[in-house]
């Protein structure tokens, strides 16, 4: 079990991070492991899909899976696995500039907590998003506490890292998608923008929001309206606000 | 600094918090904490407001506030106060019975993790929601942790505590108001429902949604449409999504 036989792999932990990949099947996965002690129902259904699918199962304590999985939120479960898949940003751009239809893209500026950006994974993965980028230094990692805080969607997410996202935001231009920024102090309100098309819905950190060489190459801004006593939405809300925002136009324009 | 001089006090915690129980003015605050050796910017502006206001002002180590307020999430400050402040149900009712235009509320059926009721009640707190109502038994209490969750969106929010929740929806029903159960199992799609006028939605909880005893006291279910490959939004985002919904509605009537 020691990870220097294994260079390029990570432990992933949790019952849903494990099944998801394991029905993605997009990692390679090693080894799981499992608690050897009264596993629950559903850690057995997992082991059965395993044995089915010719993973190697290794039966260990719950201490063994928390000093592997380095959490205590891993659910009697971890896997050995190659890392979080990513998707060519080249290729998502030319599969798009020929299919030019209808396509919804999520950028995230700088989001920091791997539980928001868990939890806006788990949003886009939810309404069907065709690309999430990510830029490859000013944002947390795809993490296992990532692919945790999204319940496993992260292991279906087609996410791309970008290591110049403006360059990236030039290029999304020439393929005729229009950069729509989420801005608190900024332009209309979101139910007043056209999300349908090609677009790229662009979200920034907890803390500072989008950074001002990325906000200027947007199209447009706009902001989530607010009525009450309190004006900050939690990051993670914000951003699911805006996707559905979006599902709602292009699901009105299919009827 | 001994807690038994104080017996119906609480712990506060956060910047936020403090500030916000400041400005909202609802809470008794009988001192506040703040750290002793180089506070930032932020505590020392919160300090001098709490001077303006009379507030008894302790100067304390970090270890202090850790002690006090029992979280390292302490930010350096914390403030003795009375309970949550809450909204008579009663009250609540009569005041919307009189003026039928128009009342929104949330009825949040089962949450038990403190950072899911804190990001939902940020939400409605940020959408004007009219009255939060939680049933007293059955979900997470309103507590200086959900205070922090909500980044002190809670200070400002109409919170009622219900006893019996089925007894209270029926209550609803005789006041005109129409009862909205979010069921990811059930229902129309979130965008077909009309969600203007006189209406309450009910939030279930993370695990097994709506209670069945409250699922039938609703007057109708919707769910929030899913095209991906993972078919469960995070609780308090799929919350946040169906009040700003109600909050469109809203504003295109009002156009």
């Amino acid at each position: 079990m020691s990870s220097r036989n294994f260079p390029k792999t990570e432990i992933l932990s949790g019952r849903h991070p494990v099944a998801e990949a394991m029905r993605a099947g997009r990692r390679r996965i090693h080894e799981i492991y499992v608690i050897r002690d009264q596993p629950e129902k559903r850690i057995e259904t997992i082991a059965h899909e395993a044995c089915r699918l010719n993973i190697p199962l290794t039966a260990v304590t719950r201490e063994e899976i928390r000093k592997l999985s380095d959490t205590p939120h891993h659910q009697d479960i971890a896997a050995r696995t190659s890392p979080c898949p990513l998707v060519d940003s080249g290729s998502l751009l030319k599969k798009y500039s020929r299919n030019p239809e209808d396509a919804f893209l999520l950028i995230i500026d700088s989001i920091e907590d791997p539980q928001n950006l868990g939890a806006l994974v788990r949003t886009a993965v939810c309404t069907g998003v065709a690309g999430i980028l990510i830029p490859r230094d000013r944002a947390a990692a795809p993490t296992p506490a990532v692919s945790r805080a999204s319940a496993g969607a992260l292991e279906h997410a087609p996410l791309c890292m970008i290591t110049n996202l403006a360059n990236f935001m030039k290029d999304l231009k020439k393929n005729h998608f229009w950069i729509i920024g989420l801005d608190q102090q900024g332009g209309d309100p979101l139910y007043d923008i056209d999300m349908t098309g090609l677009r790229a819905l662009v979200i920034g950190g907890e803390h500072k929001g989008i950074r001002p060489l990325v906000k200027r190459h947007c199209d447009f801004l706009c902001h989530i309206p607010q009525t009450g006593a309190i004006n900050s939405l939690n990051a993670s809300v914000a951003g699911g606000i805006a996707m559905y925002e979006a599902l709602r136009q292009r699901m009105q324009k299919m009827k």
